[in-house]
């Protein structure tokens, strides 16, 4: 883990909207899914890299792997916090971890990864390679 | 609205499910504009026009127009009639009909219309006509 | 209309997701009821009222009439500005209007309105009035 | 993996619609959750038990930890095959598995679990036991 420390955390903050719960009153479990993609597209934007630039570049991102635990739950109105995080690249893989938490207790509700890996948009496949200067905006966040 | 009798409704049966309603136990408004896509989505594909037909003929049909009143709420574990009909062609406007009902009661819930017009996909300009396949299609639901 | 000029708008910004898309490459045309509810929900919020403040008070907003004209679309990474206004009251319906722009070129690509009734929490019947102090926040707002 | 043999699986049939997918043409990843949910509580409401019964019983069934791996896309049109089995009870936890597969191919596309620990619907602690009406219909699924 050690490793990891050396990597900046992304805060993107979400208000819990009545569209986010469901029945029991609290966030829906799915409705996070979407909040960990916001934060993870608005970190490389702040980064310098937008979706234009993997689209003119042919290259699509798919998720490939996602797990989630739900620790505490979030309510109507709370503040949450959506931490990201990018791991150091192992080949081509993009890996992303999450810490949400509430803003007013600063608690940890969820802990989450996601992998994604990037294809020919046309083809669907995996490239060996990132395009160079994609390559080089995401090594300049570490 | 006699003209409108000479058209079949199609149904369209949901569940409610947890990921439809909000905090307050019931259907969250927004959720009803996807059953209503999945009702002309499956009416269409049923007389014979899949979503393929529409893409091999390079038309897309966006939504220009939208319109619901909630009248009754439904909730979790509810069984809803998701009722479509075509009104009969003026130009190239396809505009439907809707009448959201509660199984166990008949009552409608909601009632809406939406209004679609046909596109090229590439250009995303309003076609003039249809293309004949597909109007032959459309014609023959009638 | 020249009475509603004297209301304020109120300007919540979207960033165009993945999640917001659909195969077409634009938002979908149901996305834009959330974004909507995020303007009103922060607008009131940003007014003093707070969902915990309707919940307080045991009263419940749902929607009961909305209607939406799709003009232009919205594309992946398109900033939206989700514009809403409330209209000055008559008796208890609250009714928004919308106007949601394009930011990089301030066309309107979306117009909307929706209307909501306050309702006992509990009873689900429509209150004759507002809460005073609900009542007393809303007309501050003008 | 042996005695999760004698589970039968479930199967939940959904066609993609075009709210399902995003701007690559394919379902997004998030939607999927949704699915899996429907499967689950069609599967249960199947055998007996609705969700009208787990709230007479006071009891809620939160999300506690979700895994994912996408191994194949699926496009507007496809009909999927959302196949879903309990695992035989350790303690509380209910543990779902999950094979999505695309009905033209019988190819897994989606591979997952879900589990759920059973709470008391007002103090939202983890329950020790489930109520017996709601354990003898689990065990008779076996």
């Amino acid at each position: 883990m050690a490793s990891l420390e050396s990597f900046r955390w992304y805060e993107h903050r979400v208000v819990v909207q009545p569209h986010h719960t469901d029945y029991a009153g609290i966030v829906w479990h799915g409705t996070y899914i979407a909040w960990m993609e916001e934060a993870r597209v608005n970190y490389l934007s702040a980064c310098g890299l937008t979706f234009a630039d993997w689209i003119k570049a042919s290259v699509d991102l798919p998720v490939v792997d996602l797990g989630l635990k739900y620790r505490r739950s979030l309510t109507l109105g709370d503040t949450a916090l959506v931490n990201a995080r990018l791991e150091p690249a192992k080949g081509v893989r993009l890996v992303w971890h999450y810490d949400i938490q509430n803003a007013a207790t600063q608690e940890t509700c969820i802990e989450g990864s996601v992998t994604l890996v990037p294809v020919d948009v046309k083809t669907r496949r995996v490239l060996r390679r990132l395009p160079a200067p994609l390559q080089a905006v995401l090594e300049s966040m570490l």
